[in-house]
């Protein structure tokens, strides 16, 4: 039995709730339950130095949890000086996950750089990011389009994540944040529309795991990601 | 004529949503017209080291704005590894304002953490953050009372600030983006219910001013303060 | 009654030792009482990036206290890798009051950095400085014009400031270490000598006050800086 | 074909050299081909804060790279004042790994650091640095054992850590640094000797992958680490 | 010749004027020719984490250069958050120079911080600031003598420092910033009265030197540290 | 009689070990004793920006010592985010003793850089370092040489360097850690095969010491060089 009374394999209500601020180019209040994220997509028309004069894009994500996002109050990164190494680990995975449906060829030479803000935190902060963050490159991406600036969309797929777990020896969907401190193992899992895997992580915190859960895991991400695309598409509708 | 077609004393409309994340112990989105600022009050029961031992509580307040709060995506603070002069100077102009009306001998050993970040910008942000932060923590005390741990409510006065400035030669209230980056002096005044002033600050951008200007300025924010405690009211019955 | 005996609208000894260092374009030291200042003046024929190519010159501050200028040694800031939040917010509010009665288009493309550095603090450490940075800063735009670099003058005003507050009770000028200390509200206010106001800041610190109050400390500002226009002009001369 | 000439599931060959240097109270060079990674394991009679009073130990990991073990001359982390986020997510995942296979209770009130410095870097440092750490671990646990300090052994499995990735088209073990920088997905795979995972990461780089590649992958992991198993057991023998 | 016309065993004017600030344990302005350097004494009743509870006193000195203390203005440390590698040499140069005469069993469990910040810099900024920082210390250790806190005098010598260097093939004596700029070599040399050494560096700036050469620096050195001591014994009296 | 049992000008056994990492372009691993230093020297076809244009080159240096090189772990200095001053003042030292044996206008606009990472230490990480790197360097130069980069070698000179100290009233060579940590006075020499000096250093540590003294020390340490150079013909050999 889940804390939550929820079955193995059902997901909190997704919400997604586009344009929920007005100055960036493309910006989504995501929300597992009551996990919330503000995703803002900001365009600027240069790329970072590695990429000058290559005829390319990039996609990049920034992530932070408000101070008191939590339970119990943490500290500011601003005011600590400096980002902890969980902040970095879930930007460079948001980051990656957006580039793997990207064509940065069709992109061109301009960024687009995703701000994933957890307003509310409980529990799979990194997979509604994700989850959110498409639909805020999809808004992005879209007035480009619309401006003319882009002719071919450089978006080639829809991506969505999930977290999956061991929960008392039972693989569960979407853990909230009992689930989650509770875990014997957890995972992250982030998928394209299509079937494909952009990223899999599966972490033993209590008790390792064997190949059958971590395909189980993997088969409870897929039913939870089918009902985020919906979700994504009624938001971009 | 004000951009926005505002009369010069016309505040922008005030809205304060009590309760808007679950997990702190007062919290409020605020918002003066598209200034939006989530101000959350977290308890704890500990004091800073300077006041250890000595009875007394301590009021103090962080001040973030999300890096696309703004027309332009600003950097990241947390990503610098350092604030800003003008977040450290906006965070203890808070502080000081929220402690004017509070006693901390009757608020007791136990500190109140106000955090202020910003949604969406559009000027007077750390006036709307004041304002709110006090329905934030008049919500944190109610519960202080209601549990209590405090049997006599240690705020004493309501506090509230909005900003005025000197637009093409007019004095005008609660200045809008548009307005504060083309004024000739602009100030932010802390007013208490009964009167009094906090604080009062008053600063020449393109030109100095004269001592009616000030007077003029500190009037405008009278009638905009009495406005704002009314919704504090609403917002906290 | 002041501890220091002086009348409520007395100033302390105001001296202004001019060339008081030897490599800088400007540079004195100026004393309210026992709070000493160094403040140098250095000319670059350049300006900040910001500025680059606008035909503008710029003026900002830097502030920084010894160690051991105040009654026990505080630690030093380069040591601890950052300068304060009061540090940043004095900087800021050097550099205003300086800009306030500077033509920028008459500087021309080159920045002068008032370094304010105190040697000796005993209250009002801020308002000596804006005041002896006005004179460094006349000092090094004197050598431009001597030399032919520029020849209209672009400083077009004189300005000085000076702290006030309520203590005891009483409005008072000029606060010594003493009475800042336990002062109910004090403030700074940084005027020009045509009578304007560049900035006006009052706080309460131990009581709010009323505008009365803030009026009555606007004019012991004002009886305040005639004295240090008076001794601005001898130490230019 | 792959660049080395190595057949897809062929590992490169394992080195692990007990007792590296003296000081530390266990230590190895390990080295999967050109890769060499020294890692060491210092006890400390203390553990981190979150943990004390708890009567269970703590193991914990640190990841460095000399500035010239990579093709290029690097900058070093100490004086650039950061650790990359790409050193904070290693390290991170060497701690989870070794603390995955050891009984915190048994090990008692004590912390063991694994610090695992790069020498020369040709892919795969840090699965040669997790399959170095555990033998590290090992010798430094049997000091505690061959004192009496400690009667029970605290280490209840082996872990090896291998990288697997898919290499134009075809799945392959253990990739080198020119297999690495051109792989279309690859990832890190530490298991424990009797089949279990601790962790599974797959990543698309330059394509996303479906199920059956990461099963491969997996397959794949499990050829390599039996053969790490067999090399840490040469090692502590 | 030297540029300054003076003879190479010629100090500069050597000025130390005590009490030149009024909080500090004991302070003085110490000049050699235009380096002017303004050392405090500060005096805790506390030492550093590693000597507490070992009946052992402790002396550590601080340096810094105020920006505009050069011909052109250098960045303040403050504000760029660190100190620099020359900065941290000089400081360690310091502190160890004057613990070298201070028996700290005979000054007890309490800390004398030596703080010198350099107001104006014309070469051997660190010599004059060991020389001065003598006179600080022997003033500040006076009090404790006065007040009766101390019975036995902890201070066992007199210790002064001067640089030597080769310029233009000539053994000199207290370099100039003209001379230090293109010096072949140059070196530090801390001398107490007895004629010992506590530190002697000599480094190859543009010309290795030979064994002759570093003799004869020494015997510059004694010559100025001579002129030093009586200095030092006129300001203390 | 020496902890060790050497005489007291003996050398502890000296190894350089050329070639001992593959991707930097001269690579050792020299051992004085215990003491073992990884020194790589890299090449750069670039200089710091002080010497673009000028037709010279630079050579830098960098040091660090590994956690758990000496007896009980230090923290890691990436991890605290700044070099120690110690740190700082041995790359420094490093820097400044290579560069007196390079003509930099043979070198040409290129810069080499030498880290020197301590494996382990047991005293003398510093002069190891010096008298290693001088390999690393010539192995670099012999690439530029040997490709017809350079016709002209532009390394002058023959660098070593050692420590020297005074060690229960005995000068002795080469202290070793024991030694080291208890001894009255130690020094560090850098020396130039043809017998001049680039650099002599000689601290009280816990006496003062006189000239004899500082002699002996200067011709025990030619005596080690001696024997240091010759291994460094070795290793080019």
């Amino acid at each position: 039995m889940r804390p939550s009374g929820r079955a193995p394999d059902q997901m909190r209500p997704i919400s997604i709730e586009p344009n929920f601020t007005r100055h960036a180019e493309g910006s989504v209040l995501v929300g597992f339950g009551d996990t919330k994220v503000l995703v803002t997509a900001s365009l600027e028309e240069r790329v970072p130095p590695f990429l000058r004069g290559k005829g390319e894009g990039w996609v990049t994500a920034e992530y932070g949890m408000l101070p008191r996002a939590t339970h119990t109050r943490g500290s500011r990164e601003a005011a600590k000086g400096k980002q902890s190494g969980r902040t970095q680990e879930i930007q460079r995975l948001i980051g990656r996950s957006l580039r793997s449906v990207v064509d940065m060829k069709l992109l061109g030479e301009r960024q687009i750089t995703l701000d994933c803000d957890v307003i509310q935190a409980d529990g799979g902060t990194r997979t509604a990011a994700i989850s959110g963050a498409w639909v805020a490159l999809r808004l992005a991406v879209n007035t480009l389009l619309a401006s003319g600036k882009l002719t071919v969309d450089p978006i080639v797929q829809k991506v969505a994540a999930v977290s999956c777990g061991i929960y008392q020896g039972t693989p569960v969907l979407d853990l909230d944040y009992v689930e989650d401190s509770g875990a014997d193992a957890d995972g992250n899992f982030v998928l394209l529309e299509n079937g494909n895997i952009a990223e899999a992580q599966a972490t033993a915190e209590h008790a390792t795991y064997d190949e059958e859960a971590l395909l189980r895991l993997l088969r409870l991400a897929r039913i939870g990601c089918t009902e985020i695309f919906a979700a994504q598409d009624r938001a971009v509708k």
